[in-house]
């Protein structure tokens, strides 16, 4: 997956989660002040499910590409496609983690806490394998790599952090923000070492650049922390109007429809 | 701004807002204890808004100095006064910091804790900048810088423990410590690497040189531990003073000053 | 020890104590729903036991296994068998640990949390001692240790946060998980230098081959989780099946023995 | 100080400290667990004020003592002592540290917490300093040095975390160890550098060497971590004699004696 389209398809898988997540985390702050926070189980299942989807079609793309390892590890006294395996395991992981995920909401059995650690881990395991991954390449493509991992450990310390202080929002926001950043900086990644459109290649030992995608990792993260803002103050917006309009309806149509569901769900209970 | 004049002003600044902080998280504390804090915030409005234009204004000079980049990026090939573009994504992220503070007080749906969150994110961000910034450059230019980060990063760990405990004083001055800490350090690197005065230059390889900058900075730091210390002591000596020769007018004062505002301010509640 | 047994052993003695846990934590999870925790104390105890007697076992086999130091330290201007010493060192601390483990639990004086604070001491020093064994060796055999380090100081982080959110079922599992780990890793590792059953011996500078190792760490990882897992659930349905077809007996006999027991040694009480 | 006593003295000085602290904290731990903590507070000032007293003894022993610099800091072009300077320095923050403990005691408008604060500074100034002194010197030298930092960045991790977990007998009693540590392995560097009693000197570069020191660090903190225990459990068998002899005597004695004290004392209050 060593090229533009490679880093853009994480990239993208990034993008999407924390776009999603920068819209769910305020809806559900929102009404959780109001009380109203049980519904959001159906959509956390359903969210985890289609993480666990995108990131078993991940492991999928990297196996059964033409030039993937096609499920063989070994043979002739050398490893296949180690890249391909790595980047595989990583999917994994993440797919381990959205059926953990979906587990913590369907079985009251499994405590609370469990989907954020393992959370945690798979993200850690992204950044253990990425550590390791860039060694004997160029200045700027090992450079460019390991800002990436600011973004993953940051994260995996946050995620982590969430599995003691659990529905912190300031905690959920700051995921949010850096998953942005890493779907974008996958995408810049991808543009720098792999010029779409013909454009020129750019030189990978010049200090001036290197200087420039560190300042750049920069503004990435605050065009991440303003898509943050923007999408929670326009939830804020719109649950604000909404109420004014006498628009409690479609919260109350929300409720209706998943009151029956809940009932089957909640069978036990969410006691923490 | 590799000057004397370029290290004093950020200098100044950092000063100047470790030492407001300094008198204001004292005043804060004692209030709180007699239950008293609420009309804080038209001040922490007014401080946030004070941050954010010293930013805007750092940014301005760091792009249209006469030897600035003048808000160009890119021309002919390389990269213009990266330097001058790395300063002020350092103080624009100071600046998004102050106005996420005010929007904290101002709006009632602004999550407590972004605020702190952002301001840890601009902390990190500086040092972040600083460290890939010194590359290259002799030991003791790169010695001198490289201490600036333990400032900066311990404020940062401290600002982000603030996101979780909230209001607590002694991480308050902690923080404040550490501002005066970066303030007076600035002042010290431009002293050491660009002498004023016409007074002679530094070796900068000399090794007693570099022994004798370690302790230096320790001594800072007791300065700043000093001066949190004594604002400490001086406001809480005036308040005392004043509560007994019957001087809570000027609470009172303030408290009626502010009641028609915190009302407008309070229509909502902060409720954490 | 520098052979296929010398890290077999170790590795079936972390496994023995996950596997253990991955049962212990689930089921003393859900009797602690139901209040009924207490009984665990004499379980605790007899852990404690056996894993003080292991590690005693482990230090005398190091200490007089044919070639090993036969508790002589020094003689004749040079150190014996500094590398068997080390290993005693290990268990000793393991032993202490469970020492600790059984006085906690058997003595209400000692304060909750030691117990914790000593076993994070006997995992750090192990990462400790380590972290220093391993230089002058070639690149895959200090690649495959280093990696160990990751289980171990990650344990460490985990059980010291134990002293403070003590019987959080998630740091619980974590632990369990990263000891299953430990134990599997150290089976690995024999397999790895020390190839048994006559197979060939591993290319050690082999880029690939560290490649390949580091995502096997990863897969070691997901296999520990799953045991965890699969542990969990396993004893999450046994409980739910004993207690529909009134199976509540089973757990009040184990009230019963134990409640004459409980009253010796709950003289004191446990509170923190 | 580069010599046997130079390293004795304040390993000394920590031993005591240790020490002490392994007999008090047990002891208000218990009295704790009897509501009577309170008479503590005397005791708190008469530790700090010693502390304070040693810190100054030792800054004057640096800076007089007849090779050191007498209080001059630069001449002629270069600077004077910076060795006697730089122990100079970690005795100040260590006097400072003793001066804010008892403030915190004596001055009800002190925070609570900011004690432990100044403490951790004064242990991390005291790594910070360590951390950049030992370079350019043999391999065996640099690393008992760099062992010392283990104990003293473990301290000041614990006694930042007592700023949040006050009081946490688990904590305390961490740092009490670290401190005996700290205490024994000074005197441990003192005979492995500066062999008294004119014993031969160690290879400075034998890798062995290093080896042994690696281990001989942990069995240090073993004896710490006994010295401790047993300080706890004699003070635990002693209260529970004196209380079941109808020895309460004791305890109201302190109290009545302390009456009188504490009610100046405490004018205001010790809320947190």
């Amino acid at each position: 997956m060593a090229n533009f389209k490679g880093h853009a398809l994480p990239g993208s898988f990034f993008l999407i989660v924390g776009l999603w997540w920068s819209v769910k985390y305020p809806l559900k702050y929102f009404h959780q002040k109001r009380k109203r926070s049980q519904y959001y189980q159906r959509l956390e299942i359903i969210e985890a499910a289609i993480r666990t989807l995108f990131s078993i079609i991940g492991i999928l793309a990297e196996q059964f590409v033409p030039d993937g390892p096609h499920v063989h590890l070994y043979s002739e006294n050398h490893w296949i496609k180690l890249m391909n395996w790595q980047h595989s395991t990583m999917y994994l992981f993440f797919a381990i983690s959205g059926v953990i995920d979906m587990l913590t909401y369907l079985n009251t059995h499994v405590p609370l806490g469990v989907d954020r650690l393992v959370m945690a881990v798979a993200t850690f395991n992204e950044g253990f394998l990425f550590y390791h991954h860039v060694h004997n390449r160029p200045p700027l493509d090992q450079y460019i790599h390991s800002l990436l991992l600011c973004a993953v450990f940051g994260g995996t310390l946050s995620i982590f952090l969430e599995v003691i202080f659990r529905d912190n929002i300031v905690l959920e926001l700051f995921r949010t923000s850096l998953t942005i950043l890493q779907g974008t900086w996958f995408w810049q990644i991808g543009f720098v070492l792999f010029p779409p459109f013909g454009a020129p290649k750019w030189d990978q030992k010049d200090d001036s650049n290197i200087m420039f995608i560190t300042m750049c990792f920069c503004w990435h993260y605050l065009a991440a922390l303003c898509i943050t803002a923007v999408n929670y103050s326009l939830v804020c917006c719109l649950l604000t109007r909404l109420k004014r309009h006498g628009g409690e309806i479609i919260g109350i149509q929300m409720l209706k429809s998943d009151h029956k569901y809940q009932e089957a769900l909640l069978g036990g209970s969410d006691e923490e």
